[in-house]
């Protein structure tokens, strides 16, 4: 781990030593964290390891003209404590990779580290190694995140059946507004002041909190049967999810918690295929929904369809009439950086 | 996981769907492997957990002229199995991400991940997740990997004392030899048949392997008080060991095993500050010399020096003059590549 830093750091023992001093003091459940061959932690007797590890590329998941250097390391981090959540694990150990270009000024490197370090604090995570390397051209970020779960309780996308009802929390779409009024912003298109609505969706794009509280709330209570998370948006997760169970879906646009402040056609296509939300999609069935709140610490958590039998996901308007709702979460996103 | 690929592949389903044919059947510690948000595995009860991670950059750790797809995967893992052998681990799970050009053929792309598998396999090591992206110019390997050492065992680079006696395992320099001949191939410099020194060279560079079975036994053994891999060079690693332990260190020329088959000062210098050996440098008080066999299923284990109370590392040449070491490892190897 730490081998190859170099940028503005002399050597790779001073860019760890500086890394140390950014990291808040270890807690007594790592032995040993940044600056041996590896860290040593314990998981908690009776629980389950949970791994994940999440890619965030420039140019692809972000650029530097749109995101400022705390919200690349938050967002890095976001993804995978979104992914613990939706495991209704607990996150607990940080691992992250950095290649730069040999440019990176040091206070570009330190605002990332403090948007990745003010995350982990925040959801009790310790970041307890990684490694880090010159390359070329395009910033590369790999964050890996080790959770725990009860054991033989965490919970997949494959359990959801048919009748289960479809629920998730929060609000869809608003990372894909915050994005759309960020690259209106760059290109000089910007008109007045934002709005309470523009600066949630800005802040939902480069801030998001991901649902650990919930997902773990949720766990403990037993009611999913499956559940994941909202990442590359909901017809691509609602589909990956209904493939992994075997099943399909029914879903209400009326139902889909879109964002406001923009016409309702284009409100509904942010909610449906916007990337990034970092919200939780889980199944219940019926004779547990009287165990659901309406809201879990002021996150709402909405129903918006059902699990059918038949495959494919389909979507029924606010008139009635039904379309078979295609997975497009993934290619509008990447399509949208591309500016 | 695994939330953007696309090169050859049309979604990132069928991305994860050609992964998992790849990947030999789950073994009954993993519940979840890859496919779902996260991975769902059992950590052996009594055990501290051992994390690292490890990045493989294009043009900085390989480049494809001289590396063949399968030489990539297989290095990228060999250099985080390294790190869970330099404390005392058992490897147990691999998460592996991987940032391609568009442009990268399906058939480099399985030959890098047999190489993953194919050591994962040897080592008894699960890849149980990842993330994959598409990347503009570099490729961007990033592997983690978790691995177990019976609690409060694990072996780190802090508990050297003076009078203790230094060993390193194998051979040191080979990687680097190896990487010279492949080097002046590429150039059109081959002189007749490939001796066996050079293939073994050769074989050093390109797939090498990391002491794991060692560096278990060791542990378990209780032999050495302080240890840590060699994969940065030994000049620059000693030293990082005596940092961290807080002493110095004498090391003799002489007993120092270099490459065969160049000048005697070409070979010391291979192995002094040559990268990427991935062999055990550990620390042994002399009450547990005797316990200590000459070699450990036919990898040599010898002694090079002593550590010392005053910092700094010195060098005894075989005249009997002495100079201090300076740390040239990883410079040597990042020069090396940039051709």
């Amino acid at each position: 781990m730490y081998t190859t830093a170099e940028m503005n750091f002399q050597t790779e023992a001073e860019f760890v030593r500086w890394l140390r001093t950014l990291a808040p003091p270890r807690p007594s459940q790592v032995r040993m964290g940044i600056g041996d061959d590896a860290a040593l932690v314990r998981v908690t007797p009776g629980r389950d390891l949970i791994l994940t590890s999440d890619l965030s590329i420039e140019s692809v998941h972000f650029t530097t003209r749109l995101h400022p250097p705390g919200s690349i390391g938050h967002r890095a981090l976001a993804r995978s404590l979104s992914d613990i959540a939706a495991m209704g694990g607990v996150p607990r150990f940080a691992l992250v990779s950095v290649a730069f270009p040999r440019t990176t000024s040091r206070a570009w490197i330190e605002k990332f580290y403090r948007g990745v370090f003010d995350l982990a604090k925040r959801y009790g995570v310790e970041v307890v190694g990684g490694d880090t390397s010159i390359v070329r051209r395009s910033i590369m970020i790999d964050v890996t995140l080790a959770g725990e779960v009860v054991r033989g309780r965490g919970l997949l996308r494959s359990g959801a059946r048919p009748g289960d009802q479809i629920f998730v929390s929060g609000w869809l779409g608003q990372s894909a507004r915050g994005l759309e009024i960020l690259k209106r912003r760059i290109r000089g298109r910007k008109s007045g002041n934002d709005t309470s609505e523009a600066s949630a969706a800005i802040k939902a794009h480069l801030f998001p909190s991901p649902r650990c509280e919930l997902g773990k709330w949720l766990e403990r209570q037993g009611i999913p049967t499956a559940m994941m998370d909202i990442s590359d948006g909901l017809s691509t997760d609602l589909t990956r999810l209904c493939e992994a169970s075997g099943v399909g879906a029914k879903i209400y646009a009326e139902r889909i918690p879109g964002p406001s402040g923009v016409p309702p056609k284009h409100s509904l296509k942010l909610a449906l295929h916007g990337g990034e939300d970092y919200e939780l999609l889980f199944t219940v069935p019926k004779r547990r929904i009287a165990r659901l709140p309406r809201s879990h610490r002021g996150i709402p958590l909405r129903c918006i369809g059902e699990v059918c039998p038949s495959r494919g996901v389909l979507l029924v308007e606010e008139d009635g009439s039904q379309s078979t709702l295609a997975p497009a979460g993934y290619d509008h996103f990447s399509k949208a950086l591309h500016m």
